[in-house]
Formats: C-alpha cells, sequence, structure tokens
C-alpha cells in the first residue's frame, strides 16, 4: 500500500465500525469507519478508503458504534459511610433538623470519611468506579472534599491515584476543601478558608489537577471562593466552581473571569452568568442527576447556553447526598429527558466537552490523530440508543490506551 | 436436633442473613435469619433460633439482606424495532405529527412486530430480559399488544413463553390485544374490538393468565374494555387495566368492579376510583419510568391510596414509546424520588404486591413456608440501599426455586 499515510506506523486497528468522532459541531459520523492505534494512540480515526494499511492486528466491529471512551468529569466518589438509612427517614417525613439531630447530612459523611482508612476508601469506591467502568467511562474526574482537614483531603485525593491505579481509568483529581463547613469552624467560615488556602492547597497541589469550590448560602460565599481560586492559580492548578445550584450568587460568572474549565449544576444561573461562562470558553456541566435526586424544578438555561455557544457537558456528580447514581448512561437520558439536551448534546456533553470541563482537550475526547486511544465500542450502529434506553447497557467493550 | 421441625425436609439452607420477608404491613425484618427449601420450595424463613436443622447443604450469606426474589409485574418487553430515532427527532424539536409523517409512533413497533418472527422476538428481547435477572427478579409479566392481529398476538404470547424457557424465570403472560387500534381498522374501533373478543381472546386463553385493556382517550372507551373483560371472563382468564395514565375515564373503577387484579399508571385516577379499587382489592400498579419519560407533572393519588388501603406495586412498563427501561432498582427509586414512595412500599411494591398484581401471591413475593424459594440475596443488610442508589447494581446471588 501506498499514499498519503505509507508511513503511518501502526500496530492495532478497528475496522468495519461506525465512528462517532465527536469533531467538528455534531456527531462527526463516519460510516464504514476505521481506528487505528499505534503506542496506545490514535494515528488515525475516519473512513476506510483513506484509512492506513499494515496494522499488526486488526479487529472487525462488526458494524459497531465507536465513541469516545466516556468521560465522568464531576463525581465525588470516594466517600465512606451510607445516607442511605436518613434518606429513608427523609421519605418517612422526617425533617432536615430531625436527621442532623440523628447525626446524618454532609457531617455524617465527613466524619465517616475521616475516620476511614486509605484502604478503606479505595474498596468502598470500588464498586461505584466498576460501575462507570462497566458503561465504558475511560477517564473520570474525582474530588476531595469530605475530609475537610488537611490530612483527611489528602487521604482522598491519594486514594483517588490509589483507585487510579487499581483500575485502568484515566483520573483527573480535584481538591475541594471548600465542600462544606467543617464543625471545629462552624462560627469560622474566612477561619475554614485560610486553612484551605494557607495550609490544604499548597498540601494538596502535587495530588490535583484543579481546585473546585462551592459556592451557595449553604457553602461559601463568592468572595471566599476568589480567594480559593487565587491560591489555586498561585499553585498552578485549574479552577472549577459548583455554582448557581440553589440560589443566584453568580459564582459561575466569577469564576469564569478567573478563566474557570467549568462552572457546575447552574439550574440558577443568569443570562450574563452564561455570557461570562462563554467569554472565556468556561464548560457548563449539567448535573441531571442531582435535579432529578433533589426533586428540583427549575431547569439550567440550556436555551441561553445554546445563544451564546457555552459548551456543555454532563456527569453523574456521584456523592451520597444530593447524587447516589454510578451510572454515566442514565445521565444522558436524563439529561434528554430532564433538560431537553438533543442525543448530539448528551454525547458530546460525555466526551469532547467533558474532556473541556477537565482541561484534557488535547488528551481526549474525540476520535482524532494524536489522541490517547481511549474508545468505547456499543452494540448498536445507533448513537441516539445511548441516549433513549434507560438501565441498558449495550457497551460491547471499552478500549483504555489501546488496550 | 429435636423440637417443632425435626420433621421438617429440607435439602438447602441459607444462613447468617439478614431476611426482608415481606410479611405483615411492612419488610418483615429479621435479623439472623435463616431460609430453609426443600424441593425448589421454602420450608422455612424466620429466626436462626428457630430454624430446622439438618439441610444436606447450607450456605453462608456472611450477614447479607435476603428479600424474594423480584417481579417485575407489568411490561412490554417484547417488541421488534426501535423507536430511538424518532425520539432523538423529538428532541430535535419534530412534533408527533412529522414523526407520524416519519412512520413513527405505536404503529411502528406494530409494524416491526408483524415483521419479526417468533425467533427474533424473542432474540431482541433477551438482553431487556437478562437486565432484568442481572437485578434480581424472578418473576416477569409480558404483555402482547403490538401485533394487533390474532397471528401476531398469538406470536407475541408465543414468544413470551419461549423467552421463560431460554432462561429460569417465572413468566405471567399477559394478552393486551385492546392495547391499540390497528390501521387495518382506523375508523372502526368496534369492529376491532369484536375481532379482540370474538376471535382472539378465545385464540389467546391457552397462552395468557391475565387480559389487559388500555382505557384511554387515545385508547379504548370504557365501554369497549368492558367487553374485553367480559370475554376474558368466559375464558377464566384474570383482568387488568392501563387506566387514568392520561385522563380521567375512570376505567379502573370499572376493572374493579369487574375484579381486577390490577389497574396500571393511575396518574389522574380520583378518590372514587381509588374506593372502588380498595373495595376490591385491585392492585395500583404505579409506573414512574414512563410518568418520567413522558414528563407527566401529574401525580398518582399515593395519599388516597394509602388511606384506602390499596396495595401499590412498582413495574418498569418496559416498553419503546413511553418507558423504554429495563431497571426495576431504578423503578424502585424513581418510587421514592418521584412519587414519595416509602422504602417499605418501595420494596413491598416489587415483591408481595407485585405478586397480588399476578394473582400469584400464593405461589410468590414473600419469604414464607409454602411459597417457591425465589431470592435475592444483595451486597448489604440495609433495605433501604437498594432504593437509594442509582445505576448501582448490589445483588449478590439470585434465586429461583431454590436454584
Ligand atoms: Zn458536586
Ligand atoms: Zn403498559
Amino acid at each position: 500500500m501506498t499514499g498519503l499515510h505509507d508511513t503511518v506506523q501502526m500496530d492495532l486497528c478497528w475496522k468495519n465500525a461506525r465512528l462517532a468522532t465527536m469533531t467538528g459541531d455534531d456527531l462527526g459520523l463516519v460510516d464504514d469507519g476505521v481506528v487505528a492505534a499505534h503506542d496506545g494512540r490514535i494515528v488515525y480515526a475516519g473512513p476506510a478508503k483513506e484509512a492506513p494499511a499494515g496494522a499488526a492486528r486488526t479487529l472487525d466491529c462488526e458494524g459497531r458504534l465507536i465513541t469516545p471512551g466516556l468521560i465522568d468529569c464531576h463525581t465525588h466518589l470516594i466517600h465512606a459511610g451510607s445516607r442511605a438509612s436518613e434518606w429513608a427517614m427523609r421519605l418517612e417525613g422526617a425533617s432536615y433538623e430531625d436527621i442532623a439531630r440523628a447525626g446524618g447530612g454532609i457531617v455524617s459523611t465527613m466524619r465517616a470519611t475521616r475516620a476511614a482508612s486509605e484502604a478503606q476508601l479505595v474498596e468502598t469506591a470500588l464498586p461505584r468506579l466498576d460501575a462507570l467502568i462497566a458503561e465504558g467511562v475511560t477517564t473520570i474526574e474525582i474530588k476531595s472534599g469530605y475530609g475537610l482537614d488537611t490530612a483527611s483531603e489528602l487521604k482522598m485525593l491519594r486514594a483517588a491515584h490509589a483507585l487510579a491505579r487499581a483500575r485502568r481509568i484515566r483520573l483527573a483529581p480535584t481538591f475541594l476543601g471548600a465542600h462544606a463547613l467543617p464543625p471545629e469552624y462552624a462560627d469560622d467560615s474566612d477561619g475554614y478558608i485560610d486553612l484551605v488556602v494557607r495550609e490544604m492547597i499548597p498540601a494538596a497541589a502535587p495530588l490535583a489537577s484543579a481546585v473546585d469550590a462551592f459556592c451557595e448560602g449553604i457553602g461559601f460565599s463568592p468572595a471566599q471562593c476568589e480567594r480559593v481560586f487565587a491560591a489555586a492559580e498561585v499553585h498552578d492548578l485549574a479552577v472549577k466552581i459548583h455554582a448557581e445550584q440553589l440560589s443566584a450568587l453568580h459564582g459561575s460568572a466569577l469564576a469564569a473571569r478567573r478563566g474557570a474549565l467549568s462552572a457546575d449544576h447552574l439550574e440558577h444561573a443568569s443570562d450574563e452568568d452564561v455570557r461570562a461562562m462563554a467569554a472565556a470558553g468556561t464548560v457548563a456541566v449539567l448535573l441531571p442527576g442531582a435535579y432529578y435526586f433533589m426533586r428540583e424544578t427549575r431547569l439550567p438555561p440550556v436555551g441561553a447556553m445554546r445563544r451564546h455557544g457555552v459548551r456543555i457537558a454532563l456527569a453523574t456528580d456521584c456523592n451520597p447526598g444530593t447524587s447516589p447514581t454510578s451510572s454515566l448512561l442514565l445521565m444522558l437520558n436524563m439529561g434528554a429527558t430532564l433538560f431537553g439536551l438533543t442525543v448530539t448534546e448528551a454525547l458530546r456533553g460525555v466526551t469532547v466537552n467533558a474532556a473541556a470541563a477537565l482541561g484534557l482537550s488535547a488528551e481526549i475526547g474525540t476520535l482524532e490523530a494524536g489522541k490517547a486511544c481511549d474508545l468505547a465500542i456499543w452494540n448498536t450502529a445507533d448513537p441516539a440508543e445511548l441516549v433513549y434506553r434507560i438501565g441498558l447497557n449495550p457497551l460491547h467493550q471499552r478500549i483504555k490506551d489501546a488496550q
């Protein structure tokens, strides 16, 4: 074989596939497509008729769809304890006060997480990680934020790295010290932010790629989040924000002005917030699992995001308090069913746009030469099936780094 | 060992388990419980200290929860074709008319189902059945209703029996000829009901245990459903109804007066409907997957059901048009999250009350001596975990007929 590609080195090739490359503005569908890999990276993804030849091993996909490996770009996967019982109490009519008196709420997760060893944190998170992996997830973001003291936050980040070593998964570790106020700082949130800024971020920097903060009336103020972001910048860490979930403090616009990778939740984001995100290229990470589980009624401003060109990602927000979900496929369906996303938007939300939300656009998220060869191969040729079906996992095979 | 049980024959025994027997009005929890079986049937389920001894084989559950095998009491599991593309079109803004013009809607499922062979119907339904089985489902109801001519309706029922032979699953087959009006009877719904009553029901009777009808403005009138039920009675078939999903025609009260096993959907049921169901012992089968997928906002009258003592069941309604779901565990969560059911109500809804909805109370649905030994053994001791977690399957083992 000669031609354009006669010098392309490749050791592995998937043929007879339908590709959803996620390049351009849509799914980037290629019928009769080929993906070729060398040394764990994609060297070609496109039509068979232009594909290079000479792979040592060729795999026949029998017409199946290949997407980029899925990316869950917002999780609190690591946490100890269970909040199932307090949720059961709420269904029986208990108030938040009743539950707090019974030792429930985020503080119960903090206590259990502090008490757990790193190995226990890994062990309890593994079934959740395995559920995501079984759906074709090849990259996961994991946040700290249930330790709320320096040692426990570092323990969570180390557990995240240990999890990533225990499975073939790409990790984006995020430090979220400013998640909630620990009881020992009950009347001194500025004092806690001092600790986050002066002690936690410097110590966490080697273990994290981004810093996140929970900007909310029940969390931290925009001014406090800004202090967190300033400290992150000093340590060359990207920033992200939980914002406009329950109220409109305009944390998303603030984070956008600081060049945040993403602002997440956003049900209460204003048109101004969305425009600030568009100007900065900040990704909107929508979390329909939390919206669903908390029985929220206010929808994120998807129309404004489309109008202003803000990229939309979807994630599980896997966490014990507000989104105890381990299914990214279900989030595709909820993004469409509850938030009105199209099939294209939903699938781009867990691939190319989720990669952007993690600052990993150069590495993952599309099927393109030069990127890591992370693939999900599906038992269907129709991308809509991935979004439409509920509780049915059509994954045929998951490939990470061409393996 | 001597005592009460010294004459109990048993060949198999599960010990060191937490039982949710579903006897009485609640979960019927037994800590340190034992289930013993002989010849596929439960001979004892209760506290270890009162358990008989002498099983040939004893299995240590290591503290795990055992529930009755789960029962999905309302499915349209068998159908051909896919409605994913038309759903994708709707998300892009297409109207129902656009979709009808493009050949979509229930008629597209009817055409595909008519065109499929019995073997093809089995093959396409198996992944959905396997997803349910993987969650601990041991009994499934499957309806006909996409054939809409005698031969195709019978083909669907035969496919249901073939599915049940292909896997270890208990089948409750339901004839639903009165599901929709086939195009050849477009202006003659009474003529179609004639066909259902005179030809289909007599032919389907050997293959079905119940007859169902879709009572709705877009389906069949109460008077037409009544004709269907009268024919069912002649053939000694139980009756069920799809009622009050989109409007209040009081089909549920009508069906209750005819002694229906269940009335299903019920978002628009009135207090009178609920009282009629209570008087007749008709089970309310709630279908939160359809409510969710169709973005309905009107909740079923759970309060009235509680007040009047109507038993509540939950099911997937697995179907391609309005509830493409294959997860009964997710329905537990949706029943609680969307409809406000308690953990106890949700779990009784897929066990003891689902058995009642199928007329199988004597056979399945609780852990009690005399019933079939259908068990689900879970990787948790807390029943709330089964309802709380989303997209995580904690099934340890599924046992049908003690195997
Ligand atoms: Zn979060
Ligand atoms: Zn139905």
